[in-house]
């Protein structure tokens, strides 16, 4: 078994092993005190692992309670939030008991979120089973639920116990969900690991499985460099966003629906590429997000997005951040004004 | 001005000065760097107070905006809370801009969650109105709202830049608002202070004004000192949970109507009082309550109180902590079986 330790406010582990959710009871018996847990999953994933995770923790000992919601994005609401709550009241959750969040990024950040706030706060336990989830959103303490007005507008940073991945459970994604983990690995090549980048640019969804478990080590590793330096996203931690910020104004654009955030950050990378970086990179940048069958771009007008990017809660008054790449492996801050952006992006 | 600085994880200062809320835009422009501010109250303070606070503030450079809710602890709810998120994406609030909680506890309570969530976090101060508000809630960093299954069930410890108070705001007080805060200010005596006991206990409703600038300085001081030693609420911080675990239950059992807050926390106190101290410590506090206006029972049954208690979000499993002082100016916290808890309560 690999693990991986994030430095964080509170230092916890990931644990990085095939087959490791037969073994889950264990791991997280040895991690928090109490025996008893509310495992929070949506319909999907509860169909297909919530037996073996329940089995496993009830044979080390824990007394074991499920919510089970409906999977996709528009869950991720302050309404699934409250029947979570009661889930916990109806329970008698309890400070010291625990919560697992078991499933993907909408499962991670909403019941990560309920982690935080549920009586002030109790542990959790991510168990992430999709590729973006591993990656990504399992990994830095981001916790969040939407908006009517927009995606992950309400959170908190709350840093997990612990974090089990178990790459057997990328086996049973779609082609589309493992396109969506994938855009995010790439963008990890892009910002800070070159070599990564080209092992994964010399692969294609058909044969990624080859190399999925040194692409789920190195970019968990990468978040944990880059989180520990900034668990607060204050800084350095912007360059996760690249991508980001036109990748949210397109799944905005489109209600959420037509794009997933990885197909909407690919296009994102893309965007911004095409207007700051040399024709050679966004060549190497749109064969790779082709190889994994991701969009490079959309139809959406650029002003429509742009007056997406202006509602992004990474906009600081007046001004706005993004990322650029200028060569794989590397990745700078930008910061200028709302127009200069527009003009960038518009082409004036 | 008196000036009492908390030191939290993030430390802030508590300015005490009669007329302060006409000069809140100075003090609060030299605690944040923006210049755009959300101020957040209700209906009744609305009338009394947000113009001053908002002249102060625009004498002081700010640009403000204001919502408004209606008044009384069911706005505590999901249902408010989300509205405020609503109107802080529509004015398009930021990371760096900052909210302003204008009113008593149940403003501060739940300014105080938005401001904790919102953007995953941004700046806000406290400007209490109420006694209660000015000697307990608005000190400590604990903010919350109310499930339909129990008060303060969701929340977030979150420090405020700054907290100012305005005694004179005081003086538009019902005599049931005040003395729903002297209960709290009883309380501390109990808890840490013989003096401030004895100080309370020789005045009633009708004369505190006389003592009330040196009643809410000493609270504050007591509460800082508590906080100080366990911000996150682990151990010693339980003490000012004197009165509350069956105080909670008194209010819980009637709806939150019949009681307030302060009302029930007498209560509370009185019951755990006389089931586990002397005769006479029991008497002098029952007076002093009374002086105050303020219930020392309720017709509520015990069991009815009990299986109350046993929601609470103090409960650890199988397990209840209360709080007794066995003398004026000293608490002990007692951790017993729910059983015990109940054995004890229904005197057998």
């Amino acid at each position: 078994m690999k693990k991986i330790t994030v430095k964080a406010s509170t230092s916890y582990d990931i644990y990085i092993e095939r087959g490791s959710l037969k073994n889950c009871g264990n791991i997280i018996a040895d991690t928090v005190r109490t025996r008893r847990a509310a495992v929070i999953t949506d319909d999907i994933v509860d169909s297909l692992y919530a037996r073996t995770v329940t089995d496993s923790l009830e044979s080390s000992g824990f007394s074991v309670c499920k919510f089970v919601f409906k999977d996709g994005e528009s869950s991720k609401s302050s309404q699934t939030l409250n029947e979570i709550y009661t889930f916990l009241c109806e329970n008698n959750i309890t400070r010291t008991d625990c919560i697992i969040a078991l499933g993907g990024g909408v499962v991670g950040d909403i019941t990560g979120f309920a982690a935080a706030t549920f009586l002030r706060g109790l542990d959790y336990i991510q168990i992430p089973t999709t590729l973006l989830a591993q990656i990504d959103s399992s990994v830095g303490g981001k916790t969040a639920i939407d908006l009517p007005c927009g995606k992950n507008l309400v959170g908190a940073f709350k840093q997990p116990k612990c974090v089990i991945c178990d790459s057997d459970t990328l086996s049973t994604l779609s082609d589309e969900i493992m396109s969506d983990g994938m855009a995010e690995a790439i963008k990890y090549g892009m910002i800070r690991d070159a070599e990564l980048f080209e092992l994964i640019a010399s692969h294609n969804l058909e044969n990624v499985s080859e190399i999925i478990d040194e692409v789920v080590y190195s970019c968990i590793s990468i978040k944990r460099d880059v989180v520990e330096h900034d668990e607060f996203d204050t800084g350095e931690r912007m360059i996760l966003n690249f991508g980001h910020t036109l990748g949210h104004a397109v799944e905005s654009y489109y209600n959420y629906k037509t794009y997933t955030h990885g197909s909407a950050v690919a296009i994102g990378m893309c965007m911004i590429t095409a207007r700051e970086c040399s024709p050679q990179l966004l060549e190497r940048l749109e064969a790779c997000i082709k190889a994994y069958r991701l969009p490079t771009e959309c139809d959406a007008p650029v002003h429509e997005l742009l007056s997406r990017c202006s509602n992004d809660k990474k906009r600081e008054s007046g001004s706005i951040n993004y990322i650029i790449c200028p060569e794989t492996g590397k990745a700078e801050i930008k910061k200028v004004s709302v127009d200069e952006f527009e003009r960038l992006m518009e082409g004036k």
